[in-house]
């Protein structure tokens, strides 16, 4: 499959280039935080019911109002400057094209841990959680999923693969993004998104940091699940 | 991308002739089995080492003794003749061709269940055990890989691919395959393999039925991660 050999590549020439901008230390979030999000569970689920409501009554998705996507901030404002709020309040650093490849470092450290950066391709701006939570006592595992800066319909045009290749094993996560007016929490809570068991993200690391490649792609209208 | 569209289709094709042929149900483990095997662990982890070093010592993998992958099962035999022992013994069927389709129904059945298929090409035999257990209380995990019925070395020139796709997602798992001469219960345990949380299951299964793209290629000698 030569067409294979020529993606892979040409992806690790981008890893080369964007190592050093690409490498991030873990956002920790703070066990009560964690505790804060548990016990109001309804809260989280009914963001996105209120938000799409919200959506569906504008012509306009430039004025919808949200919240920060990220846990452990309170943050309300609208569509239009959360990234700027995300780079000025949270320092996370935008990577440009369309094939990427983050280097989550630190991947020992305990849960709960995030780690989040933005991407930048197609138009718009994409924003990659990984999370390392213990959903069982003692058994953390680490669930990875992309949201777009964007309402639910624009996420719907696109398509993100998340690709993890080493030691002769390789785990490749394709789906729609979600869009930040849903909540993180509940993509994550579903278990809709990348799941990795602490072995397999072990088996993935070199020296403790985990390299996830990223592709995003525009769907395709009336594309099928085969085509996807 | 046309390649893979072409690769879609023509895997298309080989479900909707062989989907009679590769529908299986599960074969259920009786529950105390499954406990023998959690309190003989140690029994288990010492399986592989004992068989390395008779391996080591042999010049014929013809001869190696081994027991029966299956795990309810006693039957000790040599590697030649598992195959067989698992047609009649067991009624698994085999599938030919280089990519197929495996349909496992009745995937709401309670854990522990096991639906196993040996797929035949490239003049060796594989089998594909896809299990569903109960790893942490309540919460039923499934587990897929492939195994070779050869020696770990024979195992070390394949690569497999299981690969679901449904609902706009896709999963996709590349690996070496394993020896039937290790234990496919420490790879599960380990969790070395595809794994699939109810969610994501119920995600990927049409009315019950997990329908799990199977291929077999030869590793290039020499081929790194990046060329697997």
């Amino acid at each position: 499959m030569p067409q294979f050999l020529e993606y892979v590549s040409s992806r690790r020439a981008v890893t080369q280039n964007s190592t050093e901008q690409s490498t991030f230390h873990p956002h920790l979030l703070p066990h009560h935080h964690r505790h804060h999000c548990h016990h109001n569970r309804l809260c989280h689920h009914a963001r996105p019911r209120h938000l799409n409501h919200q959506e569906a009554g504008m012509h306009s998705a430039q004025v919808t109002p949200c919240l920060c996507p990220l846990f452990s901030c309170q943050w309300e404002g609208h569509l239009e400057v959360v990234v700027p709020h995300l780079r000025q309040i949270h320092r996370i650093d935008i990577l440009q094209g369309a094939e990427i490849v983050f280097l989550a470092t630190d991947m020992h450290l305990p849960a709960p841990a995030d780690w989040i950066i933005m991407h930048s391709c197609l138009g718009h701006h994409f924003l990659l959680v990984l999370r390392k939570q213990e959903r069982h006592e003692g058994h953390p595992q680490f669930f990875a999923t992309m949201m777009l800066i964007g309402t639910p319909t624009q996420a719907d045009c696109f398509t993100y693969r998340l690709e993890l290749n080493r030691n002769h094993r390789r785990l490749k996560w394709e789906a729609t993004p979600r869009s930040v007016l849903e909540c993180v929490d509940s993509v994550i809570t579903d278990g809709d998104c990348l799941v990795l068991n602490t072995s397999l993200a072990q088996l993935f690391s070199d020296n403790g940091s985990l390299a996830i490649g990223i592709a995003i792609t525009a769907t395709e209208v009336g594309a099928t699940d085969a085509e996807m």
